[in-house]
């Protein structure tokens, strides 16, 4: 297995894919890509699948066992019940991304792999070791966590980028209406250009550290992938997220989309598609986030009846070009504690 | 009836207080003082009741009809179904408000009470003018303004006083998470001392101009009586803002309290003792808002960590020396919109 596929299985073991217990098999595999449902109709919008070599099926036994490797060769688990069978890559794509364009980072993935698939109950031998120990709970210590807080409401809000003052906006705004919060990044592989895992972690303890109350806010590590799915991945992320014990999960504009693949509220509308109940979480749906010098304060546009030219804002261009000749932006923008170390982070100084 | 009165008769007519359907009988106000509910079991904490001199008691048949004046005498409409019973005013006051001590209005009132109440359904010949009739509607008509808005989830924001940028702060957060809001004022009787019904309606005006989207926000009066029974009357008010149209009720410290008769948190309190299906309406409970210097912007204790020697804020007998004084508040604390009009009413220049 992969790194990416050993996170599937640690994403599998630990109940972060909770109802899933291993890799599907096919009539799983078809009903959540045709229907967003699994065969006994819980929703669930992504298929979570192990694609194999032709030469490793053909050493499988249908209904038997086999070991899951590392990227070392060293047995991690077992996966058992086995059934191997085909994928249709085109139907998948136009059904999971919405398009077969190869420009789109999950389909050009999806591509790439074998269209064999093997499905089976998963177990592992032992958990691996995280990047951040720190901030990786499983979705069991997570919800023991909360317990212990006696949080009775918990929003969820995922990154993969450092938070700037929109973001905290929004995180206030979802604390507010709930007892805690869960501040739970991505930190596994990102896009080639963005800024560091560690150097990202560093900004979110600073922030929370000088502008949040510690014991309202626990970072936790989202170990699963990234897929660029958009609204069936926006659903995919909320359902993970009450795996790990939230009630709330926040969705902003173009959530989990790339390019422009997606319309950027196709995922919040995905969540009318579904009750509540059915979710098991709310979804809380914001707009982008600004600064408005006369409302002297944040806002969106479903709060804000100014004009665009009463909001500071700054282009992720400008602020990068900022950051990069050290000056810190507007703190109606970053806050100066994140500002800097991003700018140690760009300009080598760290 | 006194105006009093007629402002209940004017809620039971227009479904403010739907299910009820009249002043309720002896079965339906036991129930609803001892155990918060219908005796179908629906939720109603509070008895809506219609106390009567003995003499006129006297001259009513039970299951019989009976005409409803006003206090200049005019037929209004009728009530039918006549049950005649008594009050146990002690037994009452314990159950609604917690207590028996005099010094509490709503206790006060119900002790000045005749103790014999007549139950009934009522019917009214034609619904009474209102004060404000610009921002009088019934709940029907309120629900369908909310269906031609297409909002889908409502917040309602109940006052009776001018509103702060720490209310301001609150009617922000809410309407984040929400498709719409209805600041849904008290314009009835309030205390000797208090800001007189039509300023309030220019500051709540003022403010929604100059700093809130018009197309997200009503201003629908809310017509029932004030009984300061805190908690019971938090549940009250929710389910009639529910006959409006609202999905969730903003739920501040100590609403409908007086004194120092119930906790600050006692009235959020009272909402988890229901579900929010059988409450029908979800409660956004809020901590007090005040300007934090190192936050730069709005905060509670939920969501700001630094010391209160950072907050701006002024107390209410600070803020009045103010306006007296013709003095603009920081804008931090009031809206100088709004605090142009309360000087102007508190010096005697409107």
């Amino acid at each position: 297995l992969s790194p990416y596929y050993l996170r599937e299985l640690y994403c599998l073991a630990t109940g972060v894919y909770s109802p899933l217990t291993g890799f599907m098999r096919e009539g799983a595999y078809r009903s959540v890509v045709e229907t967003m449902r699994l065969p006994d109709a819980t929703v669930w919008p992504l298929p979570i699948v192990l694609p194999i070599q032709n030469k490793v099926a053909e050493s499988l036994r249908p209904g038997g066992m086999a070991a899951l490797a590392g990227p070392d060769g060293e047995p991690v688990g077992i996966i058992e019940g086995l059934e191997v069978y085909q994928r249709d890559p085109a139907w998948e794509a136009e059904h999971v991304f919405g398009t077969q364009d190869r420009e789109h980072p999950g389909v050009a993935r999806l591509l790439m792999e074998p269209t064999t698939l093997v499905g089976g109950d998963i177990r592992l031998f032992s958990l691996p070791p995280q990047e951040f120990p720190d901030i990786s709970l499983t979705p069991r210590e997570t919800r023991a966590a909360i317990a212990a807080r006696g949080w009775k409401t918990v929003a969820a809000f995922q990154t993969r980028n450092p938070l700037h003052r929109a973001h905290e906006y929004l995180l206030r705004c979802a604390l507010e209406v709930t007892d805690g919060l869960i501040l739970s990044p991505l930190m596994g592989e990102t896009k080639v250009g963005d800024i560091p895992a560690r150097v990202r972690l560093a900004t979110y303890r600073a922030l929370l550290e000088n502008y949040l109350p510690q014991e309202r806010v626990m970072i936790v590590a989202f170990p699963a992938n990234m897929r660029y799915a958009g609204p069936r991945e926006a659903i995919f992320h909320a359902l993970c997220r009450k795996n790990f014990g939230a009630t709330h999960f926040i969705v902003g504009r173009d959530h989990a989309g790339v390019g422009n693949f997606y319309g950027p509220y196709e995922a919040q509308e995905m969540f009318d598609r579904f009750s509540p109940e059915e979710l098991g979480i709310q979804a809380l749906k914001f707009q982008p986030a600004f600064w408005c010098t006369r409302c002297g304060g944040m806002a969106t546009e479903k709060t804000c009846p100014h004009p665009e030219s009463e909001r500071l804002s700054l282009s992720g261009t400008q602020l990068r070009a900022m950051l990069r000749e050290g000056k810190l932006p507007p703190p109606e923008v970053t806050r100066p504690e994140v500002a800097q170390i991003l700018i140690e982070a760009v300009t080598g100084d760290a």
